[in-house]
């Protein structure tokens, strides 16, 4: 019997948690693994610098100990793949990150990837992990909406910005695929797919897809 | 209703599309799509030269276009992934290519990638492709087996050549993951990775993985 | 005596192929090798897309197996280098391809790259390329003429367009080398120079002086 | 009046500590800034592992915030640079991590860095770190030692495998300077560079000495 | 006793060889090595040319030869690093480039950095030298003054064209720390970090610090 | 009436230059450009450090000033490219560097680069150069003979080190072309590529070759 991937939103905001869920559900199969998706409630409510990462890692580390036995892969679901390392090394089982596999799953998608952060501090920290992976070569571009949470929480605003974002990546950065920086707007990804006419990449559902993956495999071996 | 993955196998070898069919079980999932493979039965026996990539590609075109609407993701199940971009410009589906999505796979399961191909001849070849897809500094290196078709048949010879090459890259190279360099060989996936205690990506499952979350997302959107 | 060196226009336009052959001109050379210039009668009047270069494959490998014997070295008159490796495999004497040769030839006039495309579909696959040379950090830029066939046949058109994406790449993404990405552009090369004040590189030239250069040392060995 | 700099030991070692205190001996000048050694002492005896690094952030991160007003600049001790992101975000001083540093330096002393590390599984880490500095390709090849806190104390046999580890870096993979990739073997600087006759940089000096130009140029503006 | 840091201006203007020797007054310690800033009197006025770089060479030379023995470093101060390699092999000390030391110092201070040129021209030369730094994926860019001599002696048109092309590079290259690519600018520096609002890295003080450790190191050993 | 293009062997050495003079008489046709070398006379008899280089500089533009007007281009025939900027900026014809000229002539034949240097002192120097090129991912390796000037005119000594050195190129560093690194080697070239079974740039014969089509294409404009 299949066990459960486990889905972390290594924050504590539930509507971003749910957001996950309902997002995810094309890759709940029968006959393949549960989907669960957690939240970190005691984690800041949002993690936009790296003192929110440092804050994270402990819950991170305990809920992965805590799974260990009743699970199948794990997904690290924010963008910045807070303590990926770490969890692979503490877990026997498939650990994604939502940022290495949303690069890796656009890489396949297109030749040059945009990608579309919130917030500009968090460029330099994703600039580090395209270095790490090994993928500068391929990144058209990144840029950041600049909105913080409570401008997030207006969609009409936070869909502009998307639609100008998208735009400069396509048009002046000559992005052909692009990747959702963020956990949190899976929403409006076949929107701002539609509007731009080029594939965008949810990193969650693009982790999730390969945790399934790996799941699977694991369980015939 | 989900439609079908069709997984080419370029070559005419019935056997091998026996073996990624037998790999891919464990991606069959109740309510997911149907995973099927088929041999192009024209094709060259084998995909050894830049001549046989040639012979193949109106071959592949043709099952492509005639699969279109019956199909909802192909892979092209040759890992020096010939007609990759035409496929993509022809069809409307996701189409992976084993070579990219198994380079793809194993840069999230290790930092460094060894690749064993089959022949000396096909590694100039996957070089390219490894530079076309910007990911060269994360290859460890690249060593062939060096056997023809008739010693691959040879079941203990291949395996003995499996595990010489198999240690060469991981203590001579440094790689901390393989990459099977050919769709041939899924049954010796598990067994190498055993013996030699490291992850071993077999690049049938990996790109028919892929292949999995995109349809599965592709039916919801 | 010196034999020919074989100028193939894998396309059917006859007037592309005289273009070149006009362009060629001041490397003929008495003493040097023939440079005759072809076209293939039953290829696509244009390359512009991946079913496109399938069409042509087998007509080129057609066309090298039969000059194999009166020929020193074939240049492949398409910038997407269609079949490069596959000839090379298949001759015994040098085969350039004009893509690969106006790039090595480009890096050695200037240290950043500008690549004019005729259509923006043409660019991934040349970036594919780039990566595949291993030379990308050395592309100011890739852009489109975005003209189709019939556009490309109003020169003063045409001109303007080269003037204005030239620019682009020599003001906005600091190239100091120029590539004209089509074998149908010569005419344009001298002028374009002059009106840019920079480089500018006609890939048939590049490639056929390299062939040139590759025949006269073969013959003496 | 100048203020301090302090280097952070981020393990619970005061024995590495004072090894530290004693290598930047020559860094204390008169009129220039303090420079003083300080040990974690609820961090784990030594930082080996992906959970050791999370264990010390918070510590790191307290520290930090407590010395905030009576520092210049911060060194962080550890090869790993565990926090590096984060220290600078919390600190308005300079802050260096000795794996950077280290880094940064070597290249400035040889064309090809080899990498001294102690236990195998550090060298990915590390490598994510080479490629999110962009310096790859200036990487000769990193070793490790292979030693674990016992074995490090026994000083003859972690000078043997210093000398052989340093002789394959020089001979096997052309590095022309070496990094000690650890914060806890000053003392073999000296010796080592000696012994193989290449100029060796010990990474706690040379984070500190980068410190020492940050602190002074600082206290000018 | 500590001997004596010698920087040198490779050009025979006074004016430049004494705003260095200001800029360099905070690394000047008690306790610490001499620094002093020396001027190629028979040089050429500035170097702005290819042809200017050989002239300055058999000075330079001469220089280091004369000094061999009452310094402990040598810094060439112009950001082409003319000489370089010519004066490590000449030397038993540590020589050090401000162009590459004012590289390696930002690649520290942040994760793309931005090159502040006088003239374009340069802007190829310094491109080569990132290339061969292998450090080219962490420039956003280089941008020039364009202002020659004359002009770069009225402050504030320099300074208008230092905000203007600063800003550019923060703005529109995504540059998150800035180079002064010329040792004539020293004073610039605080005033231009202050407007931008980012760190701004002035090389004959990057280059004298990194000499200072270095000089300091080598007298203990 | 085509003029001459000027190789110029800039060191003293009269043997050395009376070997690239007979290895280019197969460039040398009827109707095409005259093909003449030189020796600077003043020049040390070797460019075996970075002081050989700065030695020849001088005399170099010199020669480059005094044949400017009676020549269609310039080939610098040291492997170093001494010059080869400072030449171009003072010349209106084209300007070739044998080391250059090489690496883009064997990146055409080969995938993977393998350079033969007669000192391992020069290797960093050509790392550099490779670096500034941007194609240092092409690079298999580069070795040096390790060989004086006394110990390179023994002809049978001089051919088992390229023959060893050749080979662990070729078979532990996965070259598929070599280069020899040295303007005095040509005689061995057809040798080795045949012994080796492999393609073998000769470099002076590359960029001559590129000379020849830069000179007739110049020509006609």
């Amino acid at each position: 019997m299949p066990r459960t991937i486990r889905v972390i939103n290594p924050n504590s905001s539930v509507t971003v948690t749910q957001g996950i869920d309902a997002a995810l559900a094309p890759l709940r199969l029968d006959g393949g693994p549960a989907i669960t998706c957690h939240t970190l409630h005691d984690a800041p409510p949002g993690i936009q610098s790296e003192a929110d990462i440092i804050k994270v890692l402990p819950q991170l580390a305990a809920f992965i100990h805590a799974h260990e036995s009743d699970s199948s892969a794990f997904v690290i679901g924010c963008f910045s793949d807070p303590g990926l390392a770490m969890a692979r090394e503490a877990s026997a089982h498939p650990v994604l990150g939502i940022g290495e596999s949303g690069m890796m799953s656009a890489l396949i998608q297109g030749q040059r990837a945009g990608v579309i952060a919130i917030q500009p501090a968090s460029i330099p920290r994703h600039l580090r992990s395209w270095g790490a992976m090994g993928v500068t070569s391929r990144i058209a571009g990144e840029r950041a909406l600049g909105l913080d949470v409570e401008a997030l929480a207006d969609e009409q605003r936070t869909w502009d910005r998307l639609l100008t974002v998208g735009r400069q990546l396509r048009d002046e950065d000559q992005a052909d695929v692009l990747i959702l920086g963020c956990a949190g707007m899976p929403h409006y990804q076949h929107s701002l797919s539609q509007a731009l006419d080029m594939p965008v990449v949810e990193p969650c559902r693009a982790a999730t897809g390969m945790a399934l993956t790996a799941a699977c495999l694991a369980m015939q071996d």
